[in-house]
């Protein structure tokens, strides 16, 4: 066996380079603080929180103790939440302070909420008092709304200012946030009535209105929005920003696209994770927490494999007469299961693009079912012309077609009913949808196979 | 059966009204043009575009008839390529003349690619000419590739200018993209230097060198280099826009983040149809279209279990003797098919987000191999008991247990190495990877537990 190296491909474009993790690590061993320096400098925030989540625990720590300046504000909010928790224990005090004060408040918020109580203590307390009220107001939104995800540095003008107003404002004014992209048009109760893009009014001229020249994409988020639904809107309306708003209309913040891009990552994610049987694991989790978050679903799967066991116990009589049907029997559950688990996969998926909705939901139930119908048919004609000339029984062929037409229904109706019901008692579709699903198609091809041979051959 | 209806709660926030769905296609149905101009005016290109997907064929027809006029170049851009065929197939050609006339060459790019040659020469003959040459230089690029991406109207400076100067010049400039975030600096041949951020400039003095304010942010993308990969930069470096670069290093266009965006949304989706053993395949898709999409995987699967029918027809003659080895032989199988998607889930998602590199590849094997043990050992503990008390024999409850462990380390293995090793030939880690890895641990189960349970209870 050979080691598993990813070659430097043009797709590895922006991983970062094995020789250059190689060398940190070699530094950091020979405890060579200018050479770590110097192999850190040129890195990107976002490439050295990969790097710390890619070397081990041990070399972690180590270069965290050689290069404790080094962690900044922007490094932290980077990390994955497990390792920063553990980067953050380890830092010193005055180096987390000093990180976490050069920080928007909207990133303070999302490495706060992650932390366990006395380090977010340890984390409120480095910040000046302006900024601790900024983001304490911000935790009282829940977590995973708009509340939480906004910056609440939103560039603002008056409804009836002019371009040279607004330009001549901009330039004096003594501090703007990092990124914006446009100027939020507010009436006299702070109400948000429209944005103006920077490039429309940098093309426009001084004496022209601003709001003559807002845009047609403007809309506005409830800052108790979901973080999905947010991601959601700037995906399906293209959105650069958008001003958060509170109960009353009020203007409390902003959202900007990098952060909702994020969010859409994180939920695409998150929706892989769970159809493949496994919680809120990350690679740099060690093996008991591994075990440990692995550990429910695999329960899960084990008792639902046991009622199948209990199925087929139950035709034990039929098993023992005709030995083959125990060869046989897996196929026709399994062919259920795949089946099952692509209807899911569609289902959930279009759930999640908002592309299933009520005016569709029996369309699609209708169509998985006649996609289920006519699979069932095609698989079931080859595997019986493989029981009857492998088996040399006509007779079993036929059962083996029957219950594989079948279980495809069934799989078909589970697939798509299952994350719909899911969907509707407002739980996630992805959530352990395909346990039930494979649970039901298994326990159905075992069944209707064996209950089918049991009437027909014996 | 009751109907599988989304309520329209808090997390519906963006999703069409069903409702209005339903009003539309009455208006359809009543062929009252004013009525269905009415109900479709307020609704965004995006919305729209969705409404044409969810509704069915005949209604989608007889809405393009009552309303030809409505369908401008933005529905379709945002519309999916089946349902994006059947729409320009079924609008008069000056429509879509007029249609295509009003989009930027990227989206044009977008919209041509997917159509078959004939659609094609009727879109590009629908351009002026100035249009066309720019759509087919940018359809010389490779598929999927920031080439295509791109926009080629780029909004630049000469490094030597004053943000004056720059002001001056785009408050006089004819014609300037709908959107743009950033002026590029250019050198005399051409090539891209820095960016300057629109509100950077505004913020400063009219006699500041646009040098002197570029964003640390820049990075410049090759125009060959993977849409894949450009989308992975835009989340990973907060990337807003960035100048796209030939093989010289010219300047030859600008990727914004909103392409960069749905392309990351496109990417995982794929990585989760591929997972969950689906194809290219949309909600909108018909039935026979789908059933030929899904035919292949479950082909391959049908092949897969009756190569596992085989291992299991080998051990006839012991399941004769102890019928209950057909109960059992199934659990070990299974739970080991859902460990090893549990670590094909985790190694797929990691490969693309470039966290599982060559760095730490024996790392996360060793791990995954720690964790296969760990629940082989907790899952063969609790099935051994259920082996003696539930069949009286602490025997078989030893064989299966030690199965267990097999299966479970086995199923650590291939769920990590089958993606590495699919990964390093340059193939789709996700492609077929569930059927790869379930093969082998239903192999294995049952091989495994039958061979032991022969060895040791007969």
């Amino acid at each position: 066996m050979t080691e598993p190296e990813t070659s430097r491909r043009e797709e590895d474009a922006h991983a970062l380079d094995p020789d250059r993790v190689e060398a940190i690590v070699e530094a950091v061993e020979a405890e060579d603080a200018p050479l770590l320096d110097a192999l850190m400098e040129p890195l990107h925030a976002a490439d050295i929180a990969d790097l710390l989540e890619q070397i081990g625990p041990g070399e972690r720590r180590a270069l965290i103790r050689l290069w404790p300046g080094g962690i900044d504000g922007d490094i932290l909010s980077e990390l994955g939440e497990g390792v920063r928790e553990e980067v953050i224990e380890a830092l010193p005090q005055d180096v987390l302070a000093n990180a976490v004060r050069e920080l928007d408040s909207d990133d303070v918020v999302d490495i706060i909420e992650d932390l366990e109580e006395p380090q977010q203590r340890q984390v409120l307390d480095a910040l000046d008092d302006a900024d601790r009220v900024a983001v304490e107001q911000a935790l009282s939104y829940p977590e995973y709304t708009a509340g939480r995800l906004m910056q609440r540095e939103v560039v603002t003008a008056p409804e009836d200012w002019t371009v040279g107003h607004a330009i001549d404002f901009l330039r004096n004014e003594e501090w703007l946030p990092d990124q914006f992209y446009h100027v939020v048009l507010i009436d006299p109760r702070h109400r948000p009535t429209g944005y103006v893009a920077l490039g429309k009014m940098l093309a426009s001229r001084r004496d022209r209105k601003l709001s003559e020249i807002t845009e047609d994409s403007y809309r506005t988020i409830p800052a108790t929005q979901s973080q999905e639904d947010v991601a959601y809107a700037f995906n399906q309306y293209h959105l650069i920003s958008a001003p958060v708003v509170d109960a009353d209309g009020r203007l409390v913040g902003v959202i900007t696209i990098d952060d909702a891009m994020s969010v859409l990552e994180d939920e695409a994610e998150e929706d892989i994770l769970l159809l493949g049987g496994v919680g809120d694991e990350s690679l740099s989790d060690g093996v008991l927490e591994t075990v440990r978050l692995r550990f429910p679903w695999l329960f899960v799967n084990l008792i639902a494999t046991n009622l199948s066991a209990l199925v087929i116990g139950h035709f034990e009589g039929a098993i023992a007469q005709i030995v083959a049907l125990a060869a046989i029997m897996p196929i026709i559950a399994s062919m259920g299961g795949n089946t099952g688990t692509q209807t899911l996969t569609i289902a959930v998926r279009s759930l999640a693009t908002k592309d299933l909705t009520s005016s569709n939901a029996w369309r699609v139930v209708r169509r998985e079912l006649m996609v289920g119908m006519t699979n069932g048919i095609i698989f079931a004609t080859l595997m019986a012309s493989v029981g009857w000339l492998g088996y040399g029984s006509a007779l079993l062929g036929g059962v083996i077609a029957a219950a594989m037409v079948i279980n495809l229904i069934v799989a078909a109706i589970a697939g798509t009913l299952i994350p719909l019901t899911l969907n509707r008692l407002g739980l996630d579709p992805a959530l352990a949808s395909g346990t039930f699903v494979t649970m039901t198609t298994d326990a159905v091809g075992f069944f209707s196979f064996l209950a089918l041979a049991s009437a027909v051959l014996l």
